[in-house]
């Protein structure tokens, strides 16, 4: 049996640089005709030089794959002739409240003294990507930024904004309230619960922002996917970290998905008889909504069981060890 | 400024055995007058054998310290006669549902088919303490652990029964509802949230079961701690790992307090103008509670402020780098 599937896209994806960049880049490139790069390096990309030199650097990468690095900027109040500059050379701007996850630190402090920018956005047709997280109690940060996703959709109802990775059933309740929201969601929340995290040994591998929360949680996110929920799109947010900073006193947030995506989202969606939705969930839904053109490539899949590897590099992948039934197959 | 106190107890402690044991019963025998000692080695402490070896170990671990060693039975189905004849070796028993936590295997599957040892031991007063979780959502087993403890108190109204390690404001609340429940608390249930081990980096060294809860939770616990509640009783639950089972991909479950559990106590305490409450909860209540004669030693702490070593060993304990104010002094 073979899975044939339209220009899939990585609606969220964390390459890094340099010799990260290139060990983890091509897992992405020889599974989707694209993907959403997150600007949150070490400095973020804010700057059209730091953008050029670093689209610049995936495309080496990628190299000889047909995929298309959706770039953005890391938000920052940036002025209308900024934003008109940059604006052909972007997908979106991606907004991190100050601290709230890896390499956020320089993110923004007052949400409310930047609504000058979102509504200069809102007219240039950028789109915002925003990691929606309260400083609150480590489970309630997502449920306590929805209020403010709530003030910019009504605010801005022209700006189309995605709660990224979302991870709770209150956020997916919200995409039906306000036309001009939308979300994207990770393969492991669709998967895992804050018991694979920390109820059983602690797992370090496993451990991201947002965490993995309840069962029920989990349950609504993978019943809207497995649907096609037409305003939710997958976004892995692959983020690998070497080993020591993952099985160490202090553990970085971050699950390396990048590898085993499309095999285990085919398994998944299978198992729950939905392959028919998974067009939708993987490509369908981003390009209708940001009217996207990728490179189209066809990727297939065939039922080949493959051991994923316990390292790639000093990465350790989500699965590690893991069967998995099926394998894209090079094109 | 000197701290003095009488005979300082510390309701329940891991010793480990052999090389482990020797590492870290000195910390507690320098601190404490005497100690719960967990069963739940392996294979578990449940037999006369075991028990006397092991006490004979940790008598040797703990030498010359006027130190007493209150040993515990790993809970089976005993019958009248093991029990009887085990009685004047043990203080108590203590009671694992299986499978969760550290060395739980072989803990209870069925926990109504148990009532006639609990009968049995309440017969002969015999204290049974409880890890008590169910197998639920991580955060929500204790909370549904609950009315087993109610069951059991009304059913046995004569029996002993602790709460061990509690870390809800919930199971607080049910010490004032039955006369025959108590509970032990930590030192780290006093001071951390799930925050504080999943809120920013990951933070393995302060991963334990049950796993530390919300704010509200950690509030109340310390209200109740700090106000000298006389049902409440210090049990530090100090559970060392070396560290290549702690910084790994499986993390076990345990945090390594007992060399600082007296000199945070103190800082603690009297940052809360509460220095008067703390004799009554590291060792009068325990006392009182269950008609305790420890040696009468007298442990004196003063203002001198001390680094925690990173590293004990392999293990690394509770606070490591840290400065703390008050120490030990040397009998």
């Amino acid at each position: 049996m073979t899975v044939t599937l339209f220009a899939p896209l990585d609606m969220h994806l964390h390459l890094r640089e340099g010799a990260m960049l290139r060990l983890v880049a091509p897992f992405s490139a020889a599974q989707f005709a694209g993907a959403v790069i997150m600007p949150n390096l070490v400095p973020p990309v804010d700057n059209a030089d730091r953008l050029a030199r670093y689209h610049e650097e995936i495309r080496a990468a990628v190299d000889p794959y047909p995929f298309l690095p959706l770039m953005t900027l890391f938000f920052r109040p940036y002025d209308a002739q900024t934003l008109q500059a940059l604006r052909e050379h972007i997908f979106a701007i991606k907004l991190y409240p100050e601290g709230v996850t890896t390499n956020s630190a320089g993110g923004v402090s007052d949400l409310t003294a930047i609504e000058p920018t979102l509504a200069m956005m809102e007219e240039l047709g950028i789109p915002l990507l925003v990691h929606g997280e309260s400083h609150g109690f480590v489970l309630d940060r997502e449920a306590e930024f929805l209020p403010v996703y709530e003030r910019w959709a009504r605010t801005f109802p022209r700006l189309r904004i995605v709660m990224e990775h979302i991870t709770t059933a209150a956020a997916l309740d919200l995409l039906d309230r306000y036309p001009n929201l939308f979300a994207t969601v990770t393969l492991h929340h669709l998967l895992i619960t804050l018991d694979d995290v920390a109820g059983g040994l602690l797992q370090p591998h496993l451990f991201c922002k947002p965490i993995a929360k309840r069962p029920t949680d989990r349950d609504a996110l993978l019943a809207a996917a497995l649907a096609g929920h037409p305003k939710l799109m997958f976004g892995s947010d692959s983020a690998p970290h070497p080993i020591d900073r993952k099985e160490a006193a202090f553990c970085a947030a971050g699950v390396f998905s990048a590898p085993v995506l499309l095999p285990m989202l085919v398994e998944l969606f299978e198992r729950h008889n939905a392959l028919d939705r998974l067009p939708d969930f993987v490509s369908g839904n981003a390009r209708r909504i940001h009217g996207l053109n990728p490179p189209p490539r066809t990727v297939r899949l065939v039922e080949d069981p493959w051991q994923v590897p316990m390292r790639y590099g000093d990465v350790v992948p989500f699965a590690a060890g893991q069967t998995l039934r099926w394998q894209v197959v090079a094109e």
